[in-house]
């Protein structure tokens, strides 16, 4: 990597994973219009070929008359290598297959366990953890190995549980995950103000929110725009949409038709709290007994939001491979432009050619002082020049830090559980779950079956 | 108060409530064996006639032939002249009626939720709480305008709720809860040693204990008999008698029928966390999941405890009653003898006749650190001359950390809910409860109807 | 206030004190480039007369041609008008006259203990002290009283103590404190950066920096330009220059001659400390052994800094009143634009007109762990819409924790023997203070001439 | 070790050290009156000849008429067949020679810089901790080598460095540190109790304290005896004995002549601060500022208390290593009965066979809430079976916070220069301690001296 007076030459960057998924184009459309930034895109997956495709994209992004900069993608065979002298590592990773998400998601429907996402909590999330874990530990090994002074970017899920086990595993790693679900309902806060007080075109980022919790159940204790204290607003809105829900326009990239909700969970948990929730609708659903939002299938269309069913997912996987070969055989035209993700210019501010705010998920340092230290947590951070600063947040209300507190310490829980490659540890956070009450018989059970499900990607356990 | 060369004279202690239970009985007894005390015990009961009867039963215990001490017993109808200068304060009373109590206990029934005490957590223990709060309330500013620097000990449930609340209204009293739930469960080791092990007669202070959690739901961290670590044989004992159950012998004088227990529930939570629930099983239930223990009155059965129903203690009163005429008119001998309670002897401590480590329930200043500070733990703590001090208890493990914090949360909420009258805050704690597993609809048409039924209690909120 | 789609109208910023210094006029000019503002500016002082003058310059500054913001000046003679619906209040007053200044800073000069300050901490600092807290804490109340809900920003030294005041006083206070100490280390980076590495023109905003401590003994513990680690190039330059020492150009609109400096003494904490002292060296030598920086005058030209004679301070005032008086009677011209002092820019980021990040003097909740919470530090904050956000800090470095633990301490024991007007408290952290090497006689003496020197202004603490 | 009836056999307690010192001899007579325990003191000095003549006095005690115990005494001259096994370890060693001591307290005097004791603060103690902490990381190695469970008590200075560095190079290690100075103010209070108020014989024990502090820097901050509070008391008591002192009478077995002290430097403490300073006025001397109680030998004579010449020291010596002779041949009669010192009741403690609270020098796990994590203080704690808890001590006073907080500082930073063989960081401490008010050159020319005077044991950090 090499300053120059115009931004930064010869930057690495190693993408880890991104074979079968759509994230890695996001990333090379925004990197095309990094004007001041050039260098080098190291590409690894377990899947070679899947790498390789992505090389020949990254190309026809690259050389696209629109691209304002110029990066090499290149596939490679070994980790190492792709590693080796990284600027940064972006982690974007699918663990197993959907064969093993599908027993995930679908086994605890046979106990009358529903989950709308099932990738982040509740028994899917965590068996889906545990044969996750012992993959981040190896891909931390390798970056203290190849490049441990590189910045360390996490978009796969389980979250929280990631980020704790490349600190657990290289505690001077320097890494962060990155989630948009906060941006979500900074974008329902946007459209509040317009359809309910006319203010239009309102740039995201000028909602300034103070952030608390963990991924996937994050909490806003404060939202603003300008001096507007908004939520005596989303009181009344949400007093106003409760029962009918309200749905923002469906123009959002990362929203399709099976992902869309009506917010009625934001606004119920609103209402019981006097916080904002600030995730989609189906994963708060998942941090909260079962028996409020994931009853049965009837009780979530009385909710208005949706059960993921894996075969969709399947389905879209499908549709991305076409477009993936599309793309490659130029079939289909790249799309430059900035994709509202943050990826790359949290990039830049880390590089000093800039410097910005955002949500990120790093262990808790004291910036929530009523969560266990070293535990990950999602808050505010700030972005400088090779410098993470998280924000301090405050303390988690009274109200939710019951609810909150009881994730964390599951998730830490299931982190050692994994670490010890211990089934019987983790089955005693499966049985603390929210969404898992079932008597011990049960719980035990369902948990063998879907460890039995999956034991291809759990061998390190028996 | 006058230190002598023997002991303390001119002590005065004021007892408030005691009228219906036998309680103040036993600290009667206790008092008589204490030679080196003297002075005046001031009976409050806001039903006169019950005090009065306690004063006429002080009385024989008092001239007792085997009396060691001379107390005076004075029934007032005034608590401001009960407390006025008094040493020491005993706070002991029964918040509203059984009938109340039986709405607690039994109208989440309804819903197919079972208590099996009702008093302290779940549903029961929630409303309880709203009731007490201000008679708590009361009974504190009471102290302060009468006697500041008294010692208050606190024998009524909830007790985590009323010490926070004793401590919330007049921050600097010195006051502490305490309960012998935990010396059950030492007494249960004491049995194991005995039966299993052939250690006889052990006393129970010989086992040395580490105590983290709340009133009822508290735990061992370390047990130890001389150099014996008591946690391998615990072990080897749950394991043994896991599926049938060990019924201590029934010799305990706090322990009778109804009460009994065969400790399988406290047996699966250490093959569970690894750590010794220490409470009986029908209080240990409550503070879990519905699903493990309290499904229903089978499952209950299936783990060899017992639900109270309350017309038990109705019955039980009419007997307390009939003992009581029975005492004051002599027809019975009041029993002079060392009860096993540890009120007297903690009195003595604080005078500076002795010195001892028991467990109480005082705010958290640092001694449990994975707990907020200022809410309300139990953990052991040194008596000494006019002194409490804490022991350092250390983290709660993480195994069991969700499920205690999860119900500190709980009853913080309750607390706050209670003081500013907010039966919506309450709602909140109730929705959150881990019995309560229902729909909103459900959660609140039961709260509402359990407020009903006690409003003559709760005219305040409204 | 009222916001448009422009800006903000109807502002009302108070202004206390400033009747005898040049820092309102700052504020003048920076008001008069804010095209985004307009509204009213309450001028207060307990000289009327100063207050007035001041309103008559105001207006030469809002009406000249060149401002693009429209504010009223208007004198009050009573603090209430002042304050009423006040929407920031600015306190810039000088703790009595520069008679009792000359006593704090010469009287312990027989002592031999010289201050090149006597502001802040010392002898001078503490005496000080004792005569703003009950003047700070008459403020608070009024703040209180007519515009709880204003941002109120303190530039009056001692900055630590004051800022503790207003907190201790009026709990909910929205106070901080700004200093520009740190811009001028951020520049001496800047000219760092130049002179040694020929990268020219660089923002101060972009040197990033993690600040640590209290007012005037404030620590770099991280400091970045782009990509580029600052501290091995300090490093360098502190070797370099440590003999000569470095005398950045005197362009600076806040060093006139007596303040020049040659940062000897910043270059010889780095040396010995590792982390950069961030403040100039008059106010660095201060808080530090007498021995080493302070012994004597002629030790201090070694060092290559200044005492300040409040001789100089009076001539000063001369100068300033001459200019305040061409000012009204339109001899001189106001000087309209950016002064590079950033309140005016604080305001417009609290009104949400934009964000910025800065060094601020507020409560420590956590920002810096290993200092008590409460205690008054400075470290970088978040601006946004009617926030102020403290960046987390992290721990304050081992190798200077004890001296600002140290000073941390006196300042708390300082506020808190003023606020209870005793001053055998406060002779307690005068003998703890770095400077006061005396036997107890000794200081006893000096505190006691200290205090009758200025007794005029302590008359509440007899 | 094997538990018995009526004790503990077959116990292994390895001595390591006490070759030269009259220690052992105070353990062997404790240890003879120890009815209920039995086994080896296995010896071990870097002097053998040492150890084996201790091993000759030993038998002597063991085979006394009136011993109660069976000890087997055991020189080794290796130390891990010292320490195999072993259940207790009592480190008691001399860190050099009196020479290099000769250097740490007199050397310092060339520079104005005299030292009443020198083995724990100030110059002297910290060159000595230089060259004992390389030799206590050895200590600790071969104690988790050998014998990982052991219980390690440590008994030599400096002691705050001694057991930071067991703990850091062997964290589990189950260490504490011991030392009498407490109960030397204890006595004191009990003298008091006795001329001024009548009290007679009042048992140590009953003098109820809160400990704080590090060690020879303790103060309590509580202090009763059965309900009386002896604060007011001792303000009393502090203000009659002012200016002529307090000389309790001299039959302690460890005050002689040139120990004795008037207590002037502690009443001179109480009356500005507010708190008992609790060790010897020699000690308490060294952690202020150089000219408040050592500014010459004449201040130390009108404070009314000693310095320590070494060659005081050295004549001691020659005495007790004839005391030993006489001990090995017959011409004196072994001492057998309780000394007053603790450490056999601490052990008897910590086999289960009693239990006792008592002050130790531990790591800080919040038991000092506003002292750093993991430094090492004293305070209260409880010894029970295997079990050591520290009591909760609460917050050190504000008024006293900033003293004992420095000095916190200092000894961590100490621990970290000897751990890593760092003198630029040790000289770093050096600059900062109360005692060394030169200007650097000074200071550096001082270090270095003292650095060169005791070389032999400094070769590591060459």
């Amino acid at each position: 990597m090499k300053h120059t007076k115009s931004g930064v030459e010869d930057l690495k960057i190693a993408y880890i994973g991104g074979g079968s998924r759509g994230w890695a184009w996001t990333l090379m459309s925004d990197l095309a219009t990094a004007g001041d930034l050039s260098g080098t895109v190291a590409l690894y997956d377990i899947d070679y070929e899947a790498a390789k495709w992505n090389e020949i994209v990254g190309k026809r992004f690259t050389t696209h008359p629109k691209a304002k900069s110029r990066f090499e993608y290149k596939a490679y065979e070994s980790i190492d290598e792709a590693l080796s002298g990284a600027d940064f590592v972006i982690i974007s990773i699918l663990p197993a297959t959907f064969d093993e998400m599908e027993s995930d998601v679908h086994t605890p429907e046979k106990y009358g366990i529903y989950q709308s996402v099932g990738d982040t909590t509740g028994p899917g999330g965590i068996i889906r953890a545990l044969r996750t874990v012992p993959m981040i530990e190896y891909i931390a090994k390798k970056i203290e190995e190849n490049c441990p002074e590189a910045w360390v970017i996490n978009y796969t899920n389980p979250m929280t549980v990631i980020v704790k086990t490349l600190y657990s595993v290289f505690p001077k790693i320097k890494a962060f995950g990155c989630c948009h679900e906060v941006f979500g309902t900074q974008k329902l806060l946007a459209y509040m103000l317009k359809t309910e007080y006319g203010h239009d075109k309102i740039p995201l980022k000028e909602i300034k929110c103070n952030v608390v919790g963990v991924n996937h159940f994050t909490w806003l204790t404060e939202a603003k725009y300008k001096n507007i204290d908004l939520f005596p607003l989303y009181k009344e809105f949400a007093d106003k949409y409760y029962f009918e829900g309200y749905n923002e326009s469906a123009d959002d990239n990362w929203m399709t038709t099976d992902l869309l909700c009506y917010n009625r969970v934001k606004f119920e948990l609103f209402r019981r709290y006097g916080y904002i929730a600030a995730a989609g609708d189906r994963h708060l659903a998942e941090f909260c007994e079962g028996s409020w939002f994931l009853k049965s299938p009837e009780q979530v269309k009385e909710w208005k939001y949706t059960l993921t069913p894996v075969s969709n997912r399947k389905e879209g996987l499908v549709k991305l491979l076409e477009k993936s070969r599309q793309l490659r055989e130029g079939e289909l035209e790249p799309q430059i432009g900035d994709s509202g993700e943050e990826g790359v210019q949290q990039i830049r501010a880390l590089l000093g050619l800039s410097e910005m705010v955002t949500n990120v998920n790093i262990p808790n340092y004291g910036q929530i002082p009523n969560l266990p230290i070293g535990a990950v947590v999602e808050t505010n951070a700030r972005f400088t020049s090779d410098t993470l600063t998280p924000m301090f947040a405050g303390e988690i209300p009274i109200e939710i830090h019951p609810l909150i507190t009881r994730i964390v310490g599951e998730q830490e829980l299931v982190v050692k559980a994994a670490l010890e490659r211990d089934l019987e540890k983790a089955f005693v956070a499966f049985m603390n779950d929210p969404l898992v009450n079932l008597t011990k018989e049960d719980a035990r059970a369902l948990f063998d079956e879907m460890v039995e499900n999956t034991k291809e990607y759990l061998k390190e356990y028996f």
